[in-house]
């Protein structure tokens, strides 16, 4: 029961934070969010995806935004890339990192992609194939990984199948979604049990949702077996499509909180990270769902 | 590192909740707040306090409440008595508990009530000797326990000190508040370590705010050294003072939650305290600030 020295954060909020906020933004807010998220220290910052605009209309500017970032300067931005056509968008685009995914539960597989696990596993095969063949970085992705809408709880076999299978095709880290927020410390860390058993706990990512407030709680439990990265979404970014006025990801600023209050270093400054959760909060006329930017951006803002 | 089977947990919705909220409630829903807490299956339920009307309004009806409610069932109703004249009143109503509290910082402490600490330890003895004279159960009350708004950082030592002068005059239980909510695990484990080492755990309770969104993480990280009561307030009642906007007491129905979702037992049933937790913030005319609550209470409310 060890705490890692250092915690790496994914930044999640301007894809699957925004993808999940009811209103719309326009892409100069997306790429200003991201600019500023990349000067609070963040490395990696999800930035869209290529998946039919169609069915995620909030994304389909993924392209423009990806142009209008400063690359090169120690930031990647990836992208969200479903199949083969996506993978070409964010290869046109110069995408340095795609993500691949899968849910572990075949009711949410066949929800969200109308296909079986095996079926979804087989799509995301050749993507990921083709990504490292023009040198793109592929991190995969595990939906519903402590709990699922249609299947109730998830074992944490199926989560561990899914990762070794998503590792075998050359993820080089696989992030795993508590989705719904259901997810215990417990249960956390039974998952992260198995996992470890078929990848490296170096290759795993906690993608925590804080719809019942366990998020910090569940991380605790995983960050002491190892685990050193974390998944989050800047003002808590993003409901929950399951659980109508409930929050969604964790927020990225009340995770460094905890990080930094236990001495984990994280490279990233919560200040003008808590800035930035005002700055897009206010754009969408509410107040961070964080903890945090509550209670220090109150203050910021008083004194402002 | 291992888990109590039982956690009891000290409801303090009805008291320190709703007299640190902007809202005034009348007497009747006071009332059936706390008897709807009973029937969840909540066993100790602070009720009020005996303080100068002049400094806490929102108490004045303490004896009034105290005299609603049905005693001897099994359920305690706690009532903080700063002073001997407190005490007085405690007793002429029949309270079979009462609270003494005192501050792990001289800057709180003087803000609070005016007097050092050594003198609010002074203060405190007399009434804690009189109510056990009386047969009347005493609780001890730490505030500030992980941080100060005044003096900043707490010492560890400074907590485990009063922790020991409490329960040297007799408090059966000592609370360790974190009431600006600032702790993070790291210093919730060194302060129980240090109180470990002057009192009994089993005599130790978490007193937690969740200002910060830390407070299920801390409580995880004091319940696997072995402390098995939390304080928590329904709905996540009372905001914090010290920082406007931002949430106070942490949420019982998140704490249960993440109990339950452990395995370890409460004797609470989490939807009749979710429902109760809808019935006062609907009487406040907003959403409760816990994330169980506004997950389940959401799609109770959608089928209702």
């Amino acid at each position: 029961m060890t705490l890692p020295r250092n915690v790496s954060l994914f930044e999640a909020g301007a894809r699957d934070g925004l993808q999940n906020e009811a209103q719309d933004v326009p892409t100069a807010v997306r790429v200003e969010l991201i600019q500023r998220l990349a000067r609070t220290g963040l490395t990696r910052i999800e930035a869209g995806s290529f998946v039919s605009p169609k069915w995620v209309p909030k994304m389909a500017d993924t392209a423009e935004v990806h142009a209008s970032l400063e690359h090169g300067a120690g930031v990647t931005y990836p992208v969200l890339t479903p199949n083969m056509k996506g993978l070409e968008g964010a290869l046109a685009c110069g995408a340095k990192e795609i993500g691949v995914f899968g849910a572990a539960s075949e009711g949410f597989t066949k929800a969200n992609t109308n296909c079986t696990i095996a079926e979804s596993m087989a799509r995301a095969r050749p993507v990921a194939e083709a990504a490292l063949a023009q040198g793109v970085a592929v991190r995969g992705y595990i939906s519903v990984a402590m709990g699922c809408p249609f299947d109730g709880e998830t074992a944490p076999e199926m989560v561990a199948d899914l990762a070794r299978e998503l590792h075998g095709m050359g993820c080089y880290e696989i992030s795993l979604g508590d989705t719904i927020g259901v997810g215990t410390p417990g249960k956390a860390r039974a998952m992260i049990e198995a996992c470890a058993k078929e990848v490296p706990l170096q290759a795993l990512a906690l993608h925590f949702h804080d719809t019942y407030g366990q998020a910090l709680a569940n991380l605790l439990a995983c960050l002491e077996m190892g685990v050193a990265t974390v998944d989050a979404s800047v003002a808590g970014l993003g409901g929950c499509p399951y659980a109508p006025g409930a929050t969604g990801n964790v927020a990225t600023e009340d995770v460094v909180y905890m990080l930094h209050g236990m001495g984990v270093e994280t490279g990233i400054d919560l200040d003008s990270l808590v800035e930035t959760a005002w700055f897009i909060s206010d754009y969408l006329g509410r107040p961070p769902v964080s903890r945090v930017a509550n209670a220090l951006g109150g203050k910021g803002r008083t004194a402002a």
